[in-house]
């Protein structure tokens, strides 16, 4: 939602044979009273993609309105919060959103991933919004006062499942790894079979759950990719198609149901290593399905 | 969402020219071999209220389809998840959605009651959506095997705040209120003028919260409320407008501009008490907008 409604695509100059003048995020945000002048006497439409009120500035938008007396309609829309259906999982079990901002050497927020912790912890699912950078000044341009403007930037799954992993590792250094690493390679440890026990009753760490990739979803090229976090780190950028993209961490409270139906999108339709992961991480068996 | 697509709203015998026939959810659930008859030769649509893919009922008939090997093609829509942002609470900050069902005197099934804690122990907001009975049977009806439906019942916020209630107080019998009932009234007790201590530093006893109804959300006639749920459950059940209805308690990791907006819906747009437990309970002050 954030993802769509704050960028500025428009694609059309006329709307239903009405002039369509772009409003790029500074105009919403900082010259709002342009959009409200005159919108006493004359209709003024506000269009943007998704549902209008997913993002703060539009509720703002409003209240600045009504501080004028201008009365306002809100028609609501199809958004990425509705669209997730398409993943096979229910909306009812995504716990918050959250979204990952583009790392840099020197800055990498995290506060993102509190948020996705507690959502596993109650095995609810996560749905990742991506950053996108839009009308971004390189820091040259920005010194100069330029105001010349990079090309889009729309993050890719990969860069987001990399930065995932990476902030995990930061706040929860591997423990189990670490050790398994340093011991010398036994007989036990190397044909050690049995499945690894349910060491998560509640809690999941992201790099042990199942996850899925949105892209274009709701347009006609549209792909979903399902797999093990770690199994979708490996992919590259190209796997996932075009911009623009989200993710999905699967929470343990799952039915097999909405398993099946996920499992569908797995690479290359194979769905070994997805229902392993699913017995042996989630508790969840594969069920048959009378179709 | 549940609540919109599980009903069956016909309100048209055509649709664009082409003739439209109600499906129940007898008929999606146990008939839909009826609805995909023929659908590889020609073009078969499936109409809901809502995003039509917020209902496990939809993904099983998809997967029913692809079994049969009839391509299928989604159209997303607008949906309570996203009609939501009409509160001026923010999407992200949702928790998972319940679903409350009419209690009868013999069953009252409280399992909702546990997704709505984990919710308010991490600060997040919770749509409820309320029951809706459509072609239900009486009982006698029933026995007789008579397919005689009752009118429609949908639940208004009144008995669903009243639930919510009366399981919290199944669920945690009230201590401190007992404890303030039977000390005998000192002075010191009668003249405490001092906010309540934060309790809650995580976790949010329902019945201190602050709450909304959605009444026709997205329509000409619609209705939000906002109050304590204290004083939502004070209101008649007219008070809330028409069906459908929904509820959303809000959690306490909130934006004062969300607590501003939301506020606005307050009954007689006294935001007095609105503002005290914001302060209180929430722990939020009340900011200056400059509008």
């Amino acid at each position: 939602m954030h993802q769509l409604t704050n960028s500025c695509f428009v694609l059309q100059e006329e709307f239903y044979g009405k002039p369509v003048i772009t409003a790029t995020r500074e105009t919403v945000e900082l010259e709002s009273d342009d959009i409200l002048r005159d919108a006493d006497k004359v209709d003024v439409a506000f269009l943007v993609v998704g549902d209008p009120l997913g993002a703060t500035t539009h509720t703002d938008l409003i209240l600045r309105a009504h501080a004028k007396g201008i009365q306002t309609e809100t028609i609501h829309n199809a958004s990425i919060m509705t669209a997730l259906g398409s993943t096979g999982l229910q909306l009812y079990n995504f716990g918050q959103s959250i979204s990952i901002p583009f790392y840099t050497d020197s800055w990498k927020p995290g506060s993102w991933y509190d948020r996705l912790e507690e959502n596993l912890k109650f095995g609810m699912h996560t749905l990742v919004l991506l950053d996108i950078k839009v009308r971004e000044q390189s820091e040259e341009n920005f010194i100069k006062g330029k105001l010349i403007y990079e090309p889009p930037r729309f993050m890719n799954p990969a860069t987001a499942i990399e930065q995932i992993l990476y902030t995990e590792n930061e706040r929860h250094p591997p423990l189990k790894p670490a050790k398994a690493a340093d011991a010398p390679a036994s007989p036990a440890s190397s044909q050690a079979s049995t499945p690894e026990p349910l060491d998560y009753p509640t809690y999941l760490p992201p790099a042990k759950t199942l996850a899925m990739t949105l892209s274009r979803i709701g347009t006609a090229t549209q792909r979903i990719v399902s797999g093990t976090l770690a199994e979708l780190s490996e992919m590259s950028e190209e796997d996932f198609g075009g911009p623009l993209h989200s993710i999905v961490i699967v929470g343990k409270r799952i039915h097999p149901l909405e398993l099946e139906f996920a499992g569908r999108f797995c690479v290359n339709g194979e769905q070994g290593n997805w229902w392993k992961v699913a017995k042996e991480v989630y508790g969840v068996e594969r069920e048959t399905f009378d179709y």
